[in-house]
Protein backbone atom coordinates (compact mmCIF):
# COMPACT_ATOMS: atom_id res chain seq x y z
CA UNK A 1 0.00 0.00 0.00
CA UNK A 2 1.49 3.54 -0.95
CA UNK A 3 0.56 6.58 0.70
CA UNK A 4 -2.89 8.07 1.48
CA UNK A 5 -4.10 10.13 -1.82
CA UNK A 6 -3.93 14.42 -1.17
CA UNK A 7 -7.34 15.08 -0.45
CA UNK A 8 -8.08 17.92 -3.17
CA UNK A 9 -11.37 19.98 -2.68
CA UNK A 10 -12.49 21.47 -6.01
CA UNK A 11 -15.28 24.18 -4.94
CA UNK A 12 -17.28 25.46 -8.19
CA UNK A 13 -20.11 26.54 -10.25
CA UNK A 14 -21.95 25.61 -13.20
CA UNK A 15 -22.26 29.15 -14.33
CA UNK A 16 -18.89 29.67 -14.42
CA UNK A 17 -16.89 28.44 -17.47
CA UNK A 18 -13.74 27.96 -16.26
CA UNK A 19 -15.16 26.08 -13.42
CA UNK A 20 -15.96 23.55 -15.90
CA UNK A 21 -12.64 22.88 -17.17
CA UNK A 22 -10.82 23.29 -14.30
CA UNK A 23 -13.77 20.06 -13.10
CA UNK A 24 -12.78 17.85 -16.25
CA UNK A 25 -8.89 18.41 -15.70
CA UNK A 26 -8.99 17.51 -11.54
CA UNK A 27 -11.86 14.68 -12.77
CA UNK A 28 -9.12 13.25 -15.51
CA UNK A 29 -5.92 13.25 -12.73
CA UNK A 30 -7.75 11.95 -10.35
CA UNK A 31 -7.15 8.73 -12.27
CA UNK A 32 -3.12 9.24 -12.60
CA UNK A 33 -2.35 11.39 -9.68
CA UNK A 34 -2.63 9.87 -5.70
CA UNK A 35 -5.23 11.92 -4.90
CA UNK A 36 -8.68 12.22 -3.59
CA UNK A 37 -10.93 14.59 -5.29
CA UNK A 38 -14.22 16.21 -2.80
CA UNK A 39 -16.21 18.77 -5.19
CA UNK A 40 -17.69 21.10 -3.61
CA UNK A 41 -21.06 22.64 -5.14
CA UNK A 42 -21.01 26.47 -4.54
CA UNK A 43 -22.25 30.00 -5.49
CA UNK A 44 -20.49 31.93 -7.48
CA UNK A 45 -22.46 34.92 -6.59
CA UNK A 46 -22.04 34.54 -2.55
CA UNK A 47 -17.98 34.37 -2.98
CA UNK A 48 -17.72 37.63 -5.34
CA UNK A 49 -20.11 39.29 -3.33
CA UNK A 50 -17.95 37.95 0.21
CA UNK A 51 -14.43 39.14 -1.12
CA UNK A 52 -15.42 42.36 -2.78
CA UNK A 53 -14.27 41.27 -6.47
CA UNK A 54 -16.32 42.31 -9.51
CA UNK A 55 -17.93 39.94 -12.05
CA UNK A 56 -16.13 39.39 -15.07
CA UNK A 57 -19.48 40.81 -16.59
CA UNK A 58 -18.07 44.47 -15.26
CA UNK A 59 -15.25 44.67 -17.52
CA UNK A 60 -16.46 44.43 -21.30
CA UNK A 61 -12.89 43.63 -22.05
CA UNK A 62 -12.60 40.84 -19.67
CA UNK A 63 -15.85 39.72 -20.94
CA UNK A 64 -14.51 39.48 -24.74
CA UNK A 65 -11.64 37.91 -23.53
CA UNK A 66 -13.34 35.04 -22.77
CA UNK A 67 -15.37 34.66 -25.42
CA UNK A 68 -12.79 34.83 -27.96
CA UNK A 69 -11.04 32.20 -26.03
CA UNK A 70 -12.90 30.03 -24.77
CA UNK A 71 -13.18 28.43 -28.81
CA UNK A 72 -9.05 28.02 -28.34
CA UNK A 73 -9.58 26.62 -24.92
CA UNK A 74 -12.50 24.16 -25.78
CA UNK A 75 -9.85 22.50 -28.22
CA UNK A 76 -6.83 22.74 -25.87
CA UNK A 77 -8.60 21.36 -22.52
CA UNK A 78 -11.50 18.78 -25.15
CA UNK A 79 -14.59 19.67 -23.50
CA UNK A 80 -17.16 20.26 -26.25
CA UNK A 81 -17.61 24.35 -24.39
CA UNK A 82 -19.52 26.50 -26.52
CA UNK A 83 -20.61 30.23 -25.13
CA UNK A 84 -24.35 30.64 -24.49
CA UNK A 85 -25.90 33.43 -27.08
CA UNK A 86 -26.49 36.01 -24.27
CA UNK A 87 -24.41 35.15 -21.05
CA UNK A 88 -24.02 37.98 -19.40
CA UNK A 89 -27.87 39.88 -20.32
CA UNK A 90 -29.55 36.37 -19.28
CA UNK A 91 -27.36 33.47 -17.82
CA UNK A 92 -25.62 35.64 -15.31
CA UNK A 93 -28.56 37.31 -13.94
CA UNK A 94 -30.56 34.44 -13.99
CA UNK A 95 -28.14 32.57 -11.85
CA UNK A 96 -27.45 29.19 -10.76
CA UNK A 97 -28.81 29.19 -7.31
CA UNK A 98 -31.40 26.47 -8.38
CA UNK A 99 -28.64 24.57 -10.15
CA UNK A 100 -26.51 24.48 -6.84
CA UNK A 101 -28.66 23.64 -4.62
CA UNK A 102 -29.88 20.46 -6.85
CA UNK A 103 -26.11 19.37 -6.77
CA UNK A 104 -25.82 20.19 -3.65
CA UNK A 105 -28.96 17.64 -2.56
CA UNK A 106 -27.26 15.04 -4.88
CA UNK A 107 -23.78 15.55 -3.04
CA UNK A 108 -25.65 14.77 0.37
CA UNK A 109 -27.40 11.77 -0.35
CA UNK A 110 -25.56 10.26 -3.38
CA UNK A 111 -22.19 11.85 -3.85
CA UNK A 112 -20.99 8.88 -6.26
CA UNK A 113 -23.61 10.95 -9.05
CA UNK A 114 -22.20 14.23 -8.20
CA UNK A 115 -19.54 14.32 -10.99
CA UNK A 116 -22.19 13.20 -13.73
CA UNK A 117 -25.12 15.57 -12.58
CA UNK A 118 -22.56 18.26 -12.52
CA UNK A 119 -21.03 17.57 -15.95
CA UNK A 120 -24.53 17.19 -17.45
CA UNK A 121 -25.45 20.63 -16.70
CA UNK A 122 -22.55 22.55 -17.40
CA UNK A 123 -23.58 20.73 -20.86
CA UNK A 124 -27.02 22.27 -20.55
CA UNK A 125 -25.87 25.64 -20.30
CA UNK A 126 -22.63 25.54 -21.32
CA UNK A 127 -22.50 23.81 -24.59
CA UNK A 128 -26.22 23.46 -25.50
CA UNK A 129 -27.21 27.12 -24.37
CA UNK A 130 -30.34 25.62 -22.34
CA UNK A 131 -31.90 27.28 -19.64
CA UNK A 132 -30.72 25.89 -16.35
CA UNK A 133 -33.27 27.64 -13.87
CA UNK A 134 -36.04 25.55 -15.62
CA UNK A 135 -36.67 22.33 -13.59
CA UNK A 136 -37.45 20.34 -16.72
CA UNK A 137 -33.75 21.35 -18.05
CA UNK A 138 -32.43 20.23 -14.61
CA UNK A 139 -34.74 17.25 -14.53
CA UNK A 140 -32.85 16.05 -18.26
CA UNK A 141 -30.16 16.81 -17.47
CA UNK A 142 -29.55 14.75 -14.18
CA UNK A 143 -31.54 11.44 -15.88
CA UNK A 144 -28.97 12.02 -18.59
CA UNK A 145 -26.31 11.38 -15.72
CA UNK A 146 -28.26 8.18 -15.27
CA UNK A 147 -31.07 9.12 -12.64
CA UNK A 148 -34.02 8.00 -12.96
CA UNK A 149 -37.16 10.39 -13.40
CA UNK A 150 -38.00 9.59 -9.89
CA UNK A 151 -34.54 10.09 -8.48
CA UNK A 152 -34.28 13.52 -10.51
CA UNK A 153 -38.36 14.30 -9.06
CA UNK A 154 -36.36 13.28 -5.83
CA UNK A 155 -34.02 16.11 -5.47
CA UNK A 156 -35.32 18.76 -7.13
CA UNK A 157 -38.03 18.79 -3.91
CA UNK A 158 -35.39 18.90 -1.99
CA UNK A 159 -33.98 22.17 -3.18
CA UNK A 160 -36.29 24.05 -1.55
CA UNK A 161 -35.62 22.82 2.51
CA UNK A 162 -33.42 23.94 4.76
CA UNK A 163 -30.64 21.52 4.81
CA UNK A 164 -29.77 22.05 1.57
CA UNK A 165 -30.26 25.40 1.34
CA UNK A 166 -27.68 25.60 4.39
CA UNK A 167 -25.73 23.11 3.26
CA UNK A 168 -24.71 25.39 -0.21
CA UNK A 169 -24.36 28.42 1.98
CA UNK A 170 -22.21 26.09 4.40
CA UNK A 171 -20.00 25.15 1.13
CA UNK A 172 -19.86 28.82 -0.15
CA UNK A 173 -18.16 29.75 3.25
CA UNK A 174 -16.31 27.68 3.62
CA UNK A 175 -14.17 28.53 0.11
CA UNK A 176 -14.46 32.33 1.14
CA UNK A 177 -12.39 30.83 4.79
CA UNK A 178 -9.84 29.70 2.43
CA UNK A 179 -9.53 33.32 0.59
CA UNK A 180 -11.61 32.62 -2.19
CA UNK A 181 -13.08 35.20 -4.45
CA UNK A 182 -13.78 33.50 -7.25
CA UNK A 183 -14.38 29.98 -8.83
CA UNK A 184 -13.27 27.46 -9.27
CA UNK A 185 -11.17 27.94 -6.13
CA UNK A 186 -8.83 24.52 -6.00
CA UNK A 187 -7.69 23.63 -2.26
CA UNK A 188 -4.83 21.09 -1.82
CA UNK A 189 -4.17 19.67 1.68
CA UNK A 190 -0.53 18.43 1.19
CA UNK A 191 2.02 17.23 3.54
CA UNK A 192 -0.45 19.03 6.62
CA UNK A 193 -0.39 22.47 4.32
CA UNK A 194 -3.08 23.49 3.08
CA UNK A 195 -2.89 25.75 -0.39
CA UNK A 196 -5.49 27.75 -2.24
CA UNK A 197 -5.03 27.61 -6.27
CA UNK A 198 -7.60 30.03 -7.91
CA UNK A 199 -8.77 29.49 -11.33
CA UNK A 200 -8.18 26.24 -14.58
CA UNK A 201 -5.13 27.71 -15.01
CA UNK A 202 -2.87 26.92 -12.04
CA UNK A 203 -2.08 23.13 -12.78
CA UNK A 204 1.30 23.00 -13.04
CA UNK A 205 1.49 24.30 -9.34
CA UNK A 206 -1.06 21.77 -8.70
CA UNK A 207 1.08 19.23 -10.03
CA UNK A 208 4.69 20.40 -8.77
CA UNK A 209 2.89 21.01 -5.17
CA UNK A 210 2.03 17.22 -5.41
CA UNK A 211 5.10 16.41 -6.98
CA UNK A 212 3.19 14.49 -9.60
CA UNK A 213 3.79 14.95 -13.41
CA UNK A 214 1.73 17.38 -15.62
CA UNK A 215 0.75 16.00 -18.59
CA UNK A 216 -1.29 19.02 -20.03
CA UNK A 217 -4.95 19.52 -19.43
CA UNK A 218 -6.12 16.40 -21.59
CA UNK A 219 -3.68 13.82 -20.19
CA UNK A 220 -2.82 11.71 -23.36
CA UNK A 221 -3.09 8.15 -21.36
CA UNK A 222 -6.65 8.95 -21.10
CA UNK A 223 -7.44 9.65 -25.21
CA UNK A 224 -8.56 6.15 -25.67
CA UNK A 225 -11.23 7.12 -22.57
CA UNK A 226 -12.46 10.80 -23.53
CA UNK B 1 15.98 27.44 -44.18
CA UNK B 2 12.85 26.46 -41.92
CA UNK B 3 9.53 28.34 -42.32
CA UNK B 4 9.79 32.13 -40.65
CA UNK B 5 9.39 32.31 -36.47
CA UNK B 6 6.18 33.46 -35.71
CA UNK B 7 5.95 37.02 -33.81
CA UNK B 8 4.78 37.08 -30.07
CA UNK B 9 3.97 40.57 -28.84
CA UNK B 10 4.96 40.12 -24.85
CA UNK B 11 3.33 43.93 -23.08
CA UNK B 12 4.64 44.25 -19.93
CA UNK B 13 5.11 46.36 -16.88
CA UNK B 14 7.81 46.37 -14.08
CA UNK B 15 5.05 46.93 -11.23
CA UNK B 16 3.65 43.51 -12.16
CA UNK B 17 5.30 40.04 -10.91
CA UNK B 18 3.29 38.48 -13.62
CA UNK B 19 4.66 40.22 -16.19
CA UNK B 20 8.20 38.78 -14.66
CA UNK B 21 7.35 35.54 -14.75
CA UNK B 22 5.64 35.67 -18.40
CA UNK B 23 8.72 37.19 -19.78
CA UNK B 24 10.95 34.67 -18.33
CA UNK B 25 9.24 31.41 -19.42
CA UNK B 26 8.76 34.01 -23.13
CA UNK B 27 12.92 34.85 -23.15
CA UNK B 28 13.65 30.94 -22.53
CA UNK B 29 11.23 29.82 -24.98
CA UNK B 30 12.45 32.06 -27.89
CA UNK B 31 15.42 29.50 -28.06
CA UNK B 32 13.39 27.07 -28.34
CA UNK B 33 10.38 27.70 -30.42
CA UNK B 34 10.38 29.15 -33.67
CA UNK B 35 9.45 32.57 -32.59
CA UNK B 36 10.54 35.89 -32.63
CA UNK B 37 9.85 38.03 -29.18
CA UNK B 38 9.09 41.36 -29.29
CA UNK B 39 9.28 43.40 -26.03
CA UNK B 40 6.52 46.00 -26.07
CA UNK B 41 7.18 48.29 -22.19
CA UNK B 42 3.75 49.69 -21.49
CA UNK B 43 2.04 51.35 -18.44
CA UNK B 44 -0.33 49.12 -16.75
CA UNK B 45 -1.86 52.13 -14.96
CA UNK B 46 -3.04 52.94 -18.00
CA UNK B 47 -4.32 49.64 -19.34
CA UNK B 48 -6.06 49.71 -16.15
CA UNK B 49 -7.93 53.27 -16.74
CA UNK B 50 -8.68 52.04 -20.25
CA UNK B 51 -10.48 48.90 -19.84
CA UNK B 52 -11.95 50.09 -16.81
CA UNK B 53 -10.32 46.89 -14.88
CA UNK B 54 -9.66 47.42 -11.29
CA UNK B 55 -6.15 47.09 -9.77
CA UNK B 56 -5.45 43.60 -7.77
CA UNK B 57 -4.33 46.69 -4.81
CA UNK B 58 -8.69 46.74 -4.64
CA UNK B 59 -9.63 42.94 -3.75
CA UNK B 60 -7.87 42.41 -0.35
CA UNK B 61 -8.44 38.94 -1.22
CA UNK B 62 -6.78 38.89 -4.29
CA UNK B 63 -3.65 40.79 -3.00
CA UNK B 64 -3.12 37.83 -0.32
CA UNK B 65 -3.55 35.24 -2.84
CA UNK B 66 -1.01 37.15 -4.79
CA UNK B 67 1.77 37.09 -1.97
CA UNK B 68 0.92 33.71 -0.90
CA UNK B 69 1.29 32.52 -4.09
CA UNK B 70 4.77 34.54 -4.85
CA UNK B 71 6.98 31.80 -3.62
CA UNK B 72 6.05 29.07 -4.86
CA UNK B 73 5.66 30.59 -8.51
CA UNK B 74 9.14 31.33 -7.35
CA UNK B 75 10.05 27.81 -7.18
CA UNK B 76 8.30 26.75 -10.31
CA UNK B 77 8.83 29.26 -12.24
CA UNK B 78 12.76 29.55 -11.55
CA UNK B 79 12.49 32.87 -10.88
CA UNK B 80 14.32 34.85 -7.73
CA UNK B 81 10.68 36.74 -7.04
CA UNK B 82 10.37 38.10 -3.78
CA UNK B 83 7.62 40.58 -2.66
CA UNK B 84 8.73 44.20 -1.47
CA UNK B 85 7.30 44.88 1.97
CA UNK B 86 4.42 47.33 0.91
CA UNK B 87 3.85 46.90 -2.57
CA UNK B 88 0.60 48.36 -2.64
CA UNK B 89 0.51 50.63 -0.23
CA UNK B 90 4.24 52.01 -1.56
CA UNK B 91 5.35 50.32 -4.34
CA UNK B 92 1.98 50.81 -6.61
CA UNK B 93 1.28 54.38 -5.40
CA UNK B 94 4.66 55.62 -6.54
CA UNK B 95 4.16 53.99 -9.93
CA UNK B 96 6.14 53.29 -12.70
CA UNK B 97 6.36 55.71 -15.40
CA UNK B 98 10.10 56.62 -15.14
CA UNK B 99 11.44 52.74 -15.36
CA UNK B 100 9.06 52.28 -18.29
CA UNK B 101 10.08 55.05 -19.97
CA UNK B 102 13.80 54.36 -19.30
CA UNK B 103 13.13 50.89 -20.71
CA UNK B 104 11.52 52.57 -23.99
CA UNK B 105 14.41 54.99 -24.26
CA UNK B 106 16.33 51.52 -24.14
CA UNK B 107 14.11 49.92 -27.13
CA UNK B 108 14.33 53.00 -29.13
CA UNK B 109 18.15 53.12 -29.64
CA UNK B 110 19.70 49.95 -27.79
CA UNK B 111 16.73 47.34 -28.48
CA UNK B 112 19.48 44.70 -27.90
CA UNK B 113 19.94 45.57 -24.04
CA UNK B 114 15.90 45.79 -23.76
CA UNK B 115 15.53 42.23 -21.97
CA UNK B 116 18.69 42.34 -19.27
CA UNK B 117 17.55 45.77 -18.48
CA UNK B 118 13.93 44.97 -17.68
CA UNK B 119 15.43 42.30 -15.58
CA UNK B 120 17.65 43.94 -13.37
CA UNK B 121 14.73 46.39 -12.87
CA UNK B 122 12.75 43.48 -11.92
CA UNK B 123 15.57 42.38 -9.70
CA UNK B 124 15.35 45.54 -8.15
CA UNK B 125 12.12 46.08 -6.90
CA UNK B 126 10.45 42.48 -6.70
CA UNK B 127 13.81 40.78 -5.39
CA UNK B 128 15.76 43.42 -3.52
CA UNK B 129 12.86 45.74 -2.44
CA UNK B 130 14.45 48.55 -3.71
CA UNK B 131 12.45 51.75 -4.99
CA UNK B 132 12.53 51.53 -9.09
CA UNK B 133 11.55 55.54 -9.11
CA UNK B 134 14.82 56.35 -7.91
CA UNK B 135 17.20 57.34 -10.68
CA UNK B 136 20.13 55.82 -8.37
CA UNK B 137 18.26 52.31 -8.96
CA UNK B 138 17.92 52.64 -12.43
CA UNK B 139 20.87 53.44 -13.43
CA UNK B 140 21.89 50.91 -10.87
CA UNK B 141 20.14 48.32 -13.14
CA UNK B 142 21.35 49.69 -16.23
CA UNK B 143 24.72 49.32 -15.42
CA UNK B 144 24.54 45.66 -13.72
CA UNK B 145 22.61 44.71 -17.58
CA UNK B 146 25.99 45.70 -19.18
CA UNK B 147 25.91 49.53 -19.83
CA UNK B 148 28.30 52.14 -19.02
CA UNK B 149 27.39 55.03 -16.71
CA UNK B 150 27.60 57.27 -19.26
CA UNK B 151 25.21 55.01 -21.56
CA UNK B 152 23.20 54.69 -18.34
CA UNK B 153 23.06 58.17 -17.64
CA UNK B 154 21.98 59.24 -21.67
CA UNK B 155 18.90 57.01 -21.45
CA UNK B 156 17.84 58.96 -18.18
CA UNK B 157 18.10 62.21 -19.64
CA UNK B 158 15.96 60.72 -22.80
CA UNK B 159 12.58 60.38 -20.42
CA UNK B 160 11.72 63.41 -20.12
CA UNK B 161 11.43 63.98 -23.72
CA UNK B 162 8.44 63.55 -26.18
CA UNK B 163 9.57 61.00 -28.18
CA UNK B 164 10.22 58.67 -25.57
CA UNK B 165 7.41 59.63 -23.33
CA UNK B 166 5.07 59.78 -27.01
CA UNK B 167 6.30 55.96 -27.90
CA UNK B 168 5.23 54.59 -24.01
CA UNK B 169 2.01 56.18 -24.58
CA UNK B 170 1.52 54.31 -27.99
CA UNK B 171 2.86 51.15 -26.70
CA UNK B 172 -0.18 51.25 -24.42
CA UNK B 173 -2.44 52.27 -26.70
CA UNK B 174 -1.74 48.79 -28.80
CA UNK B 175 -1.99 46.71 -25.90
CA UNK B 176 -5.33 48.69 -25.55
CA UNK B 177 -6.26 48.38 -29.01
CA UNK B 178 -5.49 44.38 -28.84
CA UNK B 179 -7.98 44.10 -25.57
CA UNK B 180 -5.55 44.16 -23.05
CA UNK B 181 -6.89 44.51 -19.28
CA UNK B 182 -4.29 43.94 -17.79
CA UNK B 183 -0.33 42.60 -17.73
CA UNK B 184 1.15 40.64 -19.27
CA UNK B 185 -0.45 40.36 -22.37
CA UNK B 186 1.20 38.32 -24.90
CA UNK B 187 -0.23 38.84 -28.82
CA UNK B 188 0.57 35.83 -30.87
CA UNK B 189 0.76 36.77 -35.00
CA UNK B 190 0.09 33.26 -36.41
CA UNK B 191 -0.65 32.16 -39.91
CA UNK B 192 -2.19 35.53 -40.68
CA UNK B 193 -4.33 35.39 -37.04
CA UNK B 194 -3.57 37.33 -34.08
CA UNK B 195 -4.33 35.88 -30.53
CA UNK B 196 -4.16 37.90 -27.68
CA UNK B 197 -3.51 35.88 -24.03
CA UNK B 198 -3.61 37.58 -20.95
CA UNK B 199 -1.40 36.41 -18.00
CA UNK B 200 1.52 34.26 -17.51
CA UNK B 201 -0.53 31.22 -17.25
CA UNK B 202 -1.97 30.95 -20.85
CA UNK B 203 1.54 29.16 -21.66
CA UNK B 204 -0.16 25.44 -22.65
CA UNK B 205 -2.63 27.52 -24.57
CA UNK B 206 -0.03 29.16 -26.62
CA UNK B 207 1.90 26.14 -27.13
CA UNK B 208 -1.35 24.61 -28.49
CA UNK B 209 -1.74 27.68 -30.90
CA UNK B 210 1.95 27.58 -31.97
CA UNK B 211 1.96 23.68 -32.59
CA UNK B 212 5.27 23.81 -30.37
CA UNK B 213 6.15 21.50 -27.59
CA UNK B 214 5.21 22.76 -23.88
CA UNK B 215 8.22 21.76 -21.08
CA UNK B 216 6.55 23.73 -18.09
CA UNK B 217 8.05 27.15 -17.05
CA UNK B 218 11.56 26.36 -16.32
CA UNK B 219 11.99 23.85 -19.51
CA UNK B 220 14.73 21.65 -18.73
CA UNK B 221 16.77 21.43 -21.92
CA UNK B 222 17.77 24.79 -20.58
CA UNK B 223 19.20 23.62 -16.88
CA UNK B 224 22.45 24.16 -17.90
CA UNK B 225 21.98 27.58 -18.78
CA UNK B 226 20.03 29.30 -15.69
Amino acid sequence: MGPAPRILELFYDVLSPYSWLGFEVLCRYQHLWNIKLHLQPSLMAGILKNSGNQSIAVVPWKGQYMFNEIPLLKQLFQVPIRAPKDFFGESVKKGSVKAMRFLTAVNMEQPEMLEKVSRELWMCLWSQDEDITESQNILAAAEKAGMSTAQAQHFLEKITTEPVKNRLRETTEAACKYGAFGLPTTVAHVDGKTYMLFGSDRMELLAYLLGEKRMGPAPPTLNGRL
